[in-house]
């Protein structure tokens, strides 16, 4: 399978974004390019944020935040050995995804093409992974992502698995991400996604008892993203096709999370499948979460 | 509340283990200097080992391991700024604990007080985070966890609350320790631990509903460490004294997980509340874990 693309780069794709040439989802632009969610807050929640992701790094893995409150074109790597420029050097975060979510008081308000009217002096914006990153890396290897066969948007789903607390960010549970598979390529993709360990890396779990274990209401009614269907455009679940789901941590976790503490003023975040694409590439960060 | 202790460092602590004089729990000995969960494993599972502490940093917070395979002398950091030898320097892993538990082939066998005849070229081993660091803090700001007061093991459960997997540990979950505090002293004590972020930090959960979400059986019958009592020697649960549970992660969860995956051969482990005292203090490892 190849995946053509308009936009080679980050670069190239942030700048058709300020542009406002593109406007629809980042999936397969700038292949091997780390693409990132997007989270803004005012800045005294942005200890407990940052907490939040340090303790959570499979759902919330944090990659890079405003070099101070008010930036928005100056990033502070999280990445080990890597600096902000290396991130993404030429950035403006307000316009550089191709859709933006809007929150106040806790509710979504609108999805706009640009965050210039909310964004204050007071904001700090923090850029988390995004598991595009791993899904060319699957289809390379012949095990490629359902919902790129039935171009679909992946499904995702709440669990009752507990973020660990952190400040004001509290009883908030994972979001995954799921992709099914034969049982007998999931070692396939469970070797495939290690390496990506700052983009979720491995599944969390896998298989149908893992379901109801992870506390998923119904596999057929994903909280965000398409309903799963097989190949030939059925509605997928257990016994129809063989495969078995596969979960992933998922960057829709700390949106959740930010929603449940019910913070309030704007917050805002990218429009979910609509990110912000960044220069390093994947290969520049394997390792870089292993702690060493 | 004043601690007592024969032991004020962690080089002394260590080297009264060494000589068989202490033998007992290292609880309040050498204050203000980090404990560690002790982790022996065959070089092949050390990979997959790194990465489930690197995905689950509250309960597996990695200090340090062996600099290479075998060596029982020097560490490798695994904390930002500080070298091997500032996190214990004269150490002798295979002594240094007042006692040990030997697992072979997945089943606890002996403990013993040293590990000299088990230790093999190809073990490599692995320091945790150990919650014996944020207690005197928390008697100090006069919120003195329950068991330090009835002088007992803190009670430990088994939770339903997925790891995330790395490699061949998968489907364990979560252990935590308990200490039960009125509801007014959470927000205190949630303070108090924040700063020990690479000593499980601040509570993952807390109050009677949270039992339920971490799916712990029965708050009476904990899985390790004592039962829980009131303060004058009652069993203690829901609405005997007006206290409530607070969970935080603990560092028997790698234990345990190595224990369900289930591998061959010798693996070896501290014997619970009998840690390796370190050299390092708390002080010095502040904001460490917070990624900045």
């Amino acid at each position: 399978m190849t995946i053509s693309s308009p936009h080679q780069t980050g670069n190239e794709t942030r700048l058709a974004c300020r542009t406002n040439t593109l406007q629809t989802t980042t999936s397969g632009h700038a292949p091997s390019h780390l693409q990132a969610n997007l989270l803004v807050l005012p800045s005294r929640h942005a200890p407990s944020f940052r907490a939040l992701c340090t303790r959570n790094p499979v759902p919330c893995p944090l990659l890079a935040e405003s070099a101070t409150p008010g930036s928005f074109s100056t990033l502070k790597s999280h990445i080990p050995g890597l600096s902000g420029d290396q991130i993404a050097a030429d950035i403006d975060i307000r316009t550089d995804a191709p859709a933006y979510t809007i929150y106040r008081d806790g509710e979504l308000v609108e999805y706009t093409s640009d965050l210039i009217a909310e964004w204050k002096e007071d904001h700090v914006a923090f850029l988390i992974g995004c598991s595009f990153s791993f899904e060319d890396a699957l289809a390379m290897r012949g095990v490629v992502p359902r919902h790129m066969v039935t171009r679909r948007t992946v499904p995702m789903y709440r669990t009752t698995v507990p973020l660990c607390a952190a400040g004001e960010f509290r009883e908030s549970t994972v979001v995954v991400s799921m992709r099914p598979y034969l049982a007998e390529e999931v070692e396939v993709v469970r070797d495939v996604t290690r390496r990506f360990g700052l983009t979720h890396g491995e599944p969390i779990a896998w298989g149908w008892e893992a379901v109801k274990r992870l506390g998923i209401e119904d596999i057929a009614a994903p909280e965000w993203g398409d309903v799963p269907l097989t190949v030939d455009g059925r509605v997928w679940g257990e016994g129809v096709d063989g495969t078995e789901p596969v979960f992933w941590g998922c960057g829709v976790t700390p949106q959740e999370a930010v929603m449940r503490a019910g913070l309030e003023g704007v917050i805002m975040g990218h429009k979910p499948g609509h990110m912000i694409v960044l220069d390093v590439t994947d290969e520049q960060v394997f390792g870089a979460s292993e702690g060493k």
